[in-house]
């Protein structure tokens, strides 16, 4: 039987609820697709840095790379600095592994209700291309003349040629398969070096899609639109930051954060993958069994669908959309008493 | 009588359509309350660069610093790069005359209604203070290798301990005149050099407010919040591509950025401040009679306030609240069939 080798970093907080869920679920659809998952627990984690004062071992990016895909629950925990958890884990694979592409699909799943009046589910599809590799993440900078009255602190945002191309080209190719229809996020008229750059990129690669519509929008009327006028949007590509903000967003106007999934990919599948939910661990409601899990199932799905395992990928989507239709089984924040596990378990079963 | 010399800049676009009735209603409420406006007009704009190369002349700052306060209308047109319209005039002005506050407080007025559903008007009700003369929109930085397959480019982010202390401390005091709650935007996850160092002095100054409520939170989860939970934000405290990005956000779930006016201020009064409205120069309907000018006049009920006649911005607020509530006169945005004259001098007639 076919059996592929998954790496899970469970993470800080509800990571590891949810991780355990998603696990479940592609169990079952493994199961029934005909194919095998070979999981690999990593303990990579705020508790690990705690306690050996490493997120993760020197090798931990060469013992990964082995695996063909990673699903990542969530990490940062409170005490342990947000800028070390994150550069001392997420950040470096995403780069280590060339994962340039963050691809982040949102919906409206039912069951669910947006927080924009009057909206349909169509009008509320949209898919953001993140560049995930460079741009406003940088560890270039830094502080001088610390504690004296003249202090400043420097951040270098790095966007190179071949960054910039290939996160729009993926967007190009993506719309290809979708509406036809790419808006690129930008703010040419405050962000003077870089984001001219991006433009010109854009307008360059554009060109080798006549059959694509491109438009270009600033960030900050860009975020207006994505709660005025949802529908005018279906591929947005954006740089780091950019993307980082507008998926939060448009996760919130669709079904929530507990529903949005996220893939670190890796196009060219020289590198491992990575799956994870787009939400952060949560840690006050961690353990306490009230997570939702379906945004790490949907990553889950997304890791199938990458590995070519699209039919059970497919299934997987239906068994989410199955139990949240039927709402006899939600957790809190979907207006329901289930737990976590009784959630995952309905999907699992839904399968 | 009291006059003050107000320099206006209608700039480009729908800029010029909406200035004209700002002028219209601030003349009415002067005479009204006894005071005189001398307004003295400027034709910076990117029609003076098409013509002459430049978008204001070089002692365009000297001309200005005489002045009480700036009334600015909108810059921007298709043809002039935004990064040349810009950078020739707005941010140089916000910089010249140390505006270093960019005050963008957001309501729902009457006669509106928000994208967002079942919400309450006071559950919407809050002000950016956004920073404003450094953070993400520097001249340093630049292209290296044109041309070449290792071409890249960079953007130097710059916050000093001064700029970063002052709009912290602006957004407390201010604090304390209203919710006594202030959440500042960070991205301390992601981007290492700068946002810890906002956040370690948003800490420090915090603890001179023990009865202010002091609150951090991730620019992502921020945005998601402005659409999920706005009735638990207030004061916002931000860096200038946060502040610029949350306020066009919370504008667009509000009455939308036809109704949000925004003051540069400069507290210390060494210099004018300046009051533009926050949406750009919409060159698609510039000179169509169709541009909704409330948040101009807003602007310029801003203007007074920080002039000191407070009881005539007051009238302002209130004629614009009542002509809005009525309902009779208003402009396509707003659902009606008014000209952008039509609903200034209704506004003007109700002060
Ligand atoms: C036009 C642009 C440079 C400007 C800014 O980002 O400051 C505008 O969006 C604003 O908000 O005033
Ligand atoms: C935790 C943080 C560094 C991360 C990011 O901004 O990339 C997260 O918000 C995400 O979106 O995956």
């Amino acid at each position: 039987v076919r059996t592929y080798e998954i790496a899970t970093i469970p993470g800080d907080g509800i990571g590891v609820d949810v991780t355990v869920e998603a696990r479940r679920v592609l169990d079952a659809a493994a199961a029934e697709h005909g194919f095998a998952l070979r999981w690999t627990e990593f303990d990579y984690s705020c508790e690990r840095y705690s306690d050996t004062g490493a997120m993760m071992p020197e090798d931990g990016v060469s013992t990964l790379s082995g695996f063909d895909s990673i699903l990542l629950g969530a990490v940062g925990f409170p005490g342990v600095p947000d800028h070390v958890s994150l550069w001392g884990l997420l950040i470096p694979l995403r780069r280590a592994f060339s994962q340039y592409v963050n691809l982040r699909p949102v919906r409206l799943l039912p069951g669910t209700t947006s927080v924009l009046a009057n909206r349909t589910a169509d009008e509320l599809e949209m898919v953001i291309v993140r560049e995930n590799s460079e741009g406003e993440y940088s560890t270039l900078g830094g502080r001088h003349n610390q504690g004296q009255p003249g202090e400043f602190v420097l951040q270098e945002s790095v966007f190179t040629r071949v960054g910039v191309e290939r996160i729009i080209r993926y967007a190009f190719e993506l719309a290809r398969t979708r509406s036809k229809r790419v808006c690129s996020a930008t703010k040419s008229n405050g962000i003077i070096h870089t984001m001219p750059f991006w433009d010109e990129v854009f307008e360059l690669v554009a060109a080798e899609y006549p059959d694509v519509a491109a438009e270009q929008c600033h960030i900050d009327a860009l975020a207006a639109r994505v709660v005025q006028q949802p529908e005018r949007l279906d591929v947005i590509v954006a740089s780091n930051l950019f993307g980082d903000i507008l998926s939060d967003l448009a996760a919130a106007v669709t079904g929530g954060l507990g529903m949005a999934p996220s893939g670190n990919i890796n196009p060219e599948r020289t590198h491992p993958s990575m799956f994870e939910a787009v939400h952060g661990s949560a840690p006050d409601i961690a353990g306490k069994g009230i997570a939702n899990p379906v945004a790490q199932i949907l990553a889950g799905a997304m890791m199938l669908e990458h590995l070519g395992e699209t039919e059970a990928a497919r299934a997987v989507d239906a068994a989410v959309e199955k139990v949240l239709a039927e709402g006899r089984v939600a957790t809190p924040d979907l207006g329901g008493e289930a737990t976590t596990e009784q959630l995952g378990t309905a999907i699992a079963e839904a399968v």
